[in-house]
């Protein structure tokens, strides 16, 4: 139990009941599980988060992000945009694979709170899919890609990434050759926005 | 209850598999159901099929060769490599998103199944990722493709493409949107396929 003199932040009470999730599961988590952890009552946990659904939306937007912020500084350095891409998608496969990996039970939580609040994870996608927009914008502006339009290439290179990062292919995130696999789809990929039109 | 003058095939034994699993579900289906519905003594079933696990076996089998047999003549049809490949993706996103839309609850079934059956899926993706390598290695030596080696590049664009074949993915199958997501990743692996080096 934390001492219950520190000041109760909205980050503490989601590092809690990230704590709280990870030990009950998603079905049997509660807010009185949250306030406990803290030593405080429910009604200060109320104060932060006005409801159950508030807090659970949250802590999956924490969850989430914690991904993401990583990923924005790749997006928007100052350096060649091929370059980028491929730390990105690299980035957001390494990143996907280690939650996976070292923690499978929060991961699995996290799979159902993902499931729960639309809202949130298509924020994210749209987040994630804009700073991949920022790039091939900037690749097609330099001429490293081809012209087109750089929100639909980025919202096909992140498709056909699904495999690195969607949580439904997690059970292969593992799997010998993976990396390999990875490296051949983003070379297409990189290839394809490089652009050619057929030879005639 | 068919007429039991018929005779019994391994054939008319998984159709009525297929039916007994869309009434009870995989949980609850037993071979008793199965001969029961054929008319016949339980013993008839298992002179074809020894024991229940290489029943639901040869019916997880059937269903996913019906796929594969319709792509395996765009596969090794006579025809531009790059019509083919596109012909082919679009094939096997259309019959998936059939058999999901279709019949969700017999898709939901062979989902089940599918996980039970490792060697069945595992030929499975061998034999339509052989027919992609065809396709591609076709593709090469007609210069239409870049130089490469086939079997990686099939199996990229394969990967590049599971949004619009996995059924974890299925429920986003029937999205406004979606034709033109599939066309825009196809067109980039597409590109990718035809190769460019890095303008310098």
């Amino acid at each position: 139990m934390a001492p219950t003199s520190e000041t109760l932040t909205a980050e503490r009470i989601l590092e809690a009941t990230e704590e709280v999730l990870r030990r009950h599961g998603p079905a049997k988590a509660t807010v009185v599980d949250v306030a406990r952890a803290l030593g405080v009552s429910h009604g200060s946990v109320y104060r932060h988060f006005r409801t159950k659904a508030a807090l659970r939306e949250a802590v999956t937007k924490r969850w989430l992000d914690r991904s993401s912020e990583a990923l924005a500084g790749i997006a928007a350095a100052d350096r060649d945009p091929e370059d980028r891409l491929r730390d990105w998608a690299r980035g957001l496969f390494e990143a996907k694979r280690r939650k996976a990996g070292d923690d499978p039970e929060l991961f699995a939580t996290y799979s159902v709170l993902v499931g729960e609040n639309g809202t949130v994870v298509g924020d994210h996608l749209d987040d994630l899919t804009g700073q991949l927009t920022r790039i091939v914008r900037d690749g097609m502006a330099a001429g490293v890609f081809a012209a087109g339009d750089p929100a639909t290439a980025a919202g096909a290179f992140f498709q056909a990434t699904a495999c690195f990062h969607d949580p439904c292919h997690a059970a292969r995130w593992r799997r010998p050759g993976i990396d390999e696999e990875f490296e051949a789809v983003v070379e297409l990929l990189v290839r394809g926005l490089r652009g050619s039109r057929r030879p005639v």
